[in-house]
């Protein structure tokens, strides 16, 4: 099992989006940016949907794999990124607290995310980190 | 067939980075992000090397997908991005000419790239746009 050393960590938590990748019934990728954060060695996403062709493909096949790109540009000029290859699962309910959480990173710290009144449960997204990729110094 | 837009057009020689996904053999997601431009309709990305898992992922399976993210976030406070579904094919020769192209784009316009004397001809991966998605306006 892989690791995420501390610069992974601190990217995933920095606001850069995540290109959550997806298998599509018939072998195609499938492709949707997401707010993620962690929750101890996991990736976590949160959907207030449940009906998302990204969620009936992790039910259907867990391989996923999720792409961030780093600020930092190597000596070839060359942006680093890194890219988690995992497995997911998707549970019920917390999407509301989840994305309230991440709103403070991706939009403020002021953000009120979702944006309505009793937005539902919704599901989250957990993603094991299975091997680690990318261009950069990502894993322990 | 769909058609990319004048705002998929000039995010995509924005210099934004793209998320290339493709297929590994056992089914399981690629991603790797390159710089990529267009050549009329298609979107075209260059190689030095063909020793490459995307490339011969696209050999076996030519189905992939490029995400992007833009620099414009609605009323909602997410960002808008752009994801180009296509078949890919891989062609001899001409990487070279393509990344000092695109690295002016990307690096800078007095950029030189590749940064070594006499490179391989390598290759060019052409990616054909058969579905747009995303979170945007992006098709005609």
């Amino acid at each position: 099992m892989a690791k995420l050393n501390a610069a992974a960590r601190r990217l995933i938590e920095s606001g850069a989006l995540a290109h959550l990748v997806t298998i599509n019934e018939d072998g195609s990728p499938q492709v949707a940016l997401v707010w993620v954060g962690l929750d101890g060695d996991q990736l976590v996403a949160a959907h207030l949907s449940g009906r998302q062709r990204k969620l009936a493909n992790i039910r259907r096949d867990p391989r996923v794999a999720v792409s961030f790109e780093s600020a930092v540009t190597n000596d070839f000029g060359l942006r680093e990124y890194l890219v988690v290859h995992g497995r997911a699962e998707v549970t019920e309910g917390g999407a509301p607290e989840l994305l309230q959480r991440l709103a403070r990173t991706y939009i403020g710290p002021d953000a009120v995310f979702p944006p309505m009144p009793d937005p539902p449960a919704g599901y989250l997204t957990r993603i094991t980190v299975e091997r680690i990729g990318g261009n950069g110094n990502w894993s322990e």
